[in-house]
């Protein structure tokens, strides 16, 4: 079966490149289709999508956005007509990968056309700006995206350049030649499962014990990134269920914490769908912040771990724990589906248990006070006196899980 | 003919995932070549480089290491001896293109061991952290590595991960299978070219003249790395020249800005190999630093240009002109082959222009009187009375290029 690639670059400052990749690309039989996202000189070689249909279904023409002369706004209208023409295209089944080349400004616009497709697309950004103190965040964003650094500039084809774009080239054929052959799709009632290190030991039980019950298990580590990849996926339709065992990105982004949640619509996809959502507040009790001598006195008064030379998680103080409770509660209240809360008397996260240092059992008391408060009485929530990382609390936790997903 | 792909993974805790990999890798006729980074249990399959052989060609068998129980020193170890097996194995000539899945230590391991390939070889790193906060920088250095976000947890195979892992694997199959394939190398003699946003007209005019004269230019952003990638493809042989022209990573570095070189060796490589390299100063004189609000009264108060609301350009002072202005005489006279230098008198960017924001022809002044105070009499230095960007400038110093290149 032919493939096709969906190719953006702005043709205005890539040509040049765009049509070698466009030879690399049909010399490995792939289909290429091709869409202009450049604001200047139109595509020298005939395009699929043209620049002014680009800019078009970003709000406006070409001409007025041209005679406006806002190149911010200008750049913000290509990015949006990308998008929508490349998720379009991707519904009416036109292309099976997505390849872009860009500086600055093409590498804004190719990767949030590729944020817009599923995970498991392939998508391969080559970027002269994947480098030095760039942050991958605004680029990938919750996605797949693979980023390929391009070392020199793309100011026209040279043995270096040919070569990066001949790999490039090679790539993304690869990938759509190999993704979607034979994907079996999941092996068993998928569900995902949020986890982070302080709580490894349960999360990794629960993940065992629903394996050898006929599960298959997505683990997402709640960085910031990827609870946010999970709601993702959960409106992808991707998953039966949540065992959402860590909240620690609703905490930390409440505080404004290294590792808070990228977006605020945490633990709202699986209500919002109506999947059963199983919920823990594993490590919501601290924040993560930078190297010990950056901690303001405040910070450093607080307890708290070194966790190594550049982050330090901080305990969150009463005032914020009541305002994590009733903003959980808030969210919970919206669900549609079945929605149960399991506290762990013992702990929310491995430093916070009797005798570690962030032990600090008021604190927990006010998080589920300011929660059970807020909470719709209806949604059930069970205080258990053991640990979150203690087969005491997840065996339960996982019994009750299992015996809703088999009821459904 | 055979193609074969090294592996990198840390088969202690990636293990299902490394066989998965490899399954893909040879369903596509691409043999692999295994390499076991881990510190815990060894690979429960047979590798072609075990953790002790890693862990040996790091300085320190494992036993010692695990004995010693110092994690970072570990890890150090580890990174170390994959660097030198994975060079020793290209230079053998044992595999064409490497792929590594990890997720922080993993990640740091692969990538460190990627860097020491050159350009150009097919590099992969299926990683957990590739995304969010991190930076591009300490994984790709100034490689072109492609860094594929995982996405979920490595913790085992589900759907989400065999996607993932089978597009990894197609990507890598798809670059080695094309790389190297009729690389017909360099179409003219190649040359390296120094530029920036600030000295585009200038830098594209020389281009287009040695083009013209069949020369090849690989141009290089000086945004911090692609000076130092500069760098480094000099050291591997892969010019016969350069035109440096601009060397703002050398003035931003000296001054701590945003986009000083990643490391200290900027314009050394071409005194050191002896390759003629041609050199003017441009955007030597201003650093860039955050938004316009985030600086600091002194900064506010010196020449500046506002580039967009991330960065501003700020003019380095007399004093930080005069410790840049020796620093480059330094470098030069270490140089073995051909140096030249030249100064245009009417500015060294865009905005450093009479009635421009930058203008400062003292500053330009305390600089140049450093400079040649420091420079050995041998190199010459002519001042030129145009602009970095003129005609006036660009063509007689393109053209006295042109004459020692075709020369030598």
């Amino acid at each position: 079966m032919n493939r096709t690639v969906l190719l953006i670059a702005t043709f205005d400052t890539k040509e040049q490149e765009a049509v070698f990749l466009i030879k690399c690309l049909q010399a490995r039989g792939v289909e290429v289709l091709t869409m202009d996202a450049g604001i200047l000189s139109p595509s020298g070689i005939s395009v699929d999508v043209d620049q002014d249909q680009v800019a078009r279904h970003g709000g406006n023409s070409l001409k007025d956005l041209l005679a406006a002369g806002d190149k911010s706004a200008c750049l913000f209208n290509m990015i949006r007509g990308a998008e929508i023409l490349t998720a379009e295209l991707y519904e009416q089944g036109r292309f099976h990968g997505v390849i872009s080349i860009g500086g600055g400004q093409g590498t804004d616009i190719g990767c949030a056309a590729m944020r817009c497709l599923p995970t498991g697309v392939p998508k391969l950004m080559v970027s002269t700006v994947a480098s030095g103190r760039a942050t991958f965040g605004p680029f990938v964003g919750t996605k797949d995206i693979t980023m390929m650094h391009s070392v020199a500039d793309m100011q026209g084809l040279n043995f270096l350049t040919r070569r990066i774009l001949k790999n490039a080239a090679g790539a993304i054929c690869g990938m759509v030649q190999s993704a979607g052959t034979a994907d079996p799709g999941p092996q068993g009632i998928p569900v995902a499962l949020s986890m982070l290190g302080t709580t490894t030991p349960g999360a990794l039980r629960a993940k065992t014990i629903l394996e050898d019950s006929g599960f298959e298990v997505v683990a997402y580590h709640q960085n910031g990134t990827g609870g946010i990849a999970m709601e993702d996926m959960i409106r992808g339709a991707d998953f039966k269920g949540v065992l959402d065992l860590n909240l620690h990105e609703i905490g930390d982004r409440y505080v404004g914490g290294l590792h808070g949640a990228i977006r605020g619509d945490r633990l709202e996809a699986a209500g919002d769908t109506g999947i059963p959502q199983f919920i823990a507040p594993g490590s919501i009790n601290y924040m993560v912040l930078g190297p010990l001598e950056s901690l303001s006195p405040e910070m450093r008064a607080r307890k708290l771990i070194v966790h190594n030379s550049y982050l330090t998680l901080v305990r969150l103080n009463h005032e914020e724990l009541s305002g994590v409770g009733k903003l959980v509660a808030e969210k919970l209240n919206r669900a549609k589906g079945v929605t149960r809360v399991f506290i762990p008397l013992q702990g929310y996260s491995f430093p916070d248990r009797h005798s570690l240092p962030h032990w600090d059992p008021e604190g927990n008391r006010v998080f589920v006070d300011a929660l059970k408060a807020g909470l719709n009485p209806e949604i059930p929530l069970v205080e258990l006196d053991a640990h979150i990382n203690d087969p005491e609390f997840i065996d339960p936790v996982v019994e009750e899980f299992l015996s809703v997903m088999n009821a459904t």
